[in-house]
């Protein structure tokens, strides 16, 4: 016995398909599309073709862009002597909010991890040392800013061991409490990182 | 400052109006999309396109379906004696699991509620009196599954007061303890509910 008329079911499996969407969920998003107005589908349909077609990686940060090189690389105002390393392209959009840093990227597309079979050659390292070799930047920090789990710090650690007889000075961006966070319901770890990084004020 | 490429934002706006799927999914999702497959995209995208345009409500029901009228209602197997209430489209797909009803359905497309100012004249209720009228049909039992909460238990009230006077017979399905459930867990309204609707064994 068919449930569901195709057309939704079809539906029902692409919103399923996506991560974080069960079931139940993809089900409830089916039926709300139904009920939204046809200008708006077409526009959400329009959106999803138009992001895999119009975007890919670029050439030299790895970041996703629509442009190569993409904005960041080209844009000629930011500081050409720091590089900040991240693992994914959402990684650059969370260090651009602080606005507090005007660097240039590299996003590594994931990190090392012994356990899901990624070695360093699963991630775009040897990019990173391609435009290392580049006369014209003339980095002089590298900030890692992999997480601050045991993939990125495997990630982060490998790196900087890599990078450091190159003579660049490596940095690593600080664990500890958040911000507006409770010293009663901060982890171990946390807090021993938060204890082990701390500064004279 | 833009983070991201239009093609992006563009995807995590058309995400982020769907119901439930807040600014962090929408980009988890936009960033999945780009990782994609291109065909699984444009598929994706299709099955929006023909979930709105194939898809509409019933003339008989006001069940979502493709054809009119709907694969339930013409179903010549089924008993044409029952009739049971729902509030969504949803509701029927989960009725129909159960593989316990083999009557036709109704589906009020909401339920009455004050508080949001739905009245009975919002809901699909003239439908289902029109239906009644039909004399090819011989309704002799309505069941009531709405949800078991104030507006679904209001809405039941309100048909089965209305629909009384025509000498059909209107029923309510039961509310109780979940089945796998634990006595000790049930809240002290749904324990009330199920010691009300107790049965001889």
């Amino acid at each position: 016995m068919l449930f569901y008329p195709e057309a939704i079911s079809n539906l029902v499996d692409g919103f399923n398909r996506l991560p974080g969407i069960g079931p139940k969920t993809a089900q409830r998003l089916a039926f709300h599309v139904i009920s939204m107005k046809e200008g708006d589908v077409m526009e959400l349909a329009k959106a999803l073709v138009n992001a895999k077609r119009h975007l890919h990686h670029c050439s030299v940060c790895c970041n996703i862009t629509d442009i190569d090189p993409c904005r960041i690389c080209n844009d000629q105002s930011r500081r050409r002597d720091m590089i900040c390393v991240v693992q994914e392209a959402k990684d650059v959009v969370a260090m651009e909010r602080t606005r507090e840093f005007n660097g240039l990227y590299h996003v590594l597309q994931g990190a090392i991890s012994p356990i899901e079979g990624i070695g360093p050659d699963q991630i775009r390292i040897a990019e990173l040392l391609r435009r290392l070799q580049d006369p014209e930047l003339e980095v002089e920090e590298i900030i890692m800013a992999t997480n601050p789990n045991i993939e990125g710090e495997a990630t982060a650690m490998y790196l900087s061991r890599l990078l450091k007889p190159v003579g660049i000075k490596i940095t690593r961006i600080a664990a500890g409490l958040p911000v507006g966070g409770d010293l009663e319901y901060a982890d171990e770890v946390t807090l021993s990182k938060a204890l082990e990084g701390r500064r004279e004020l």
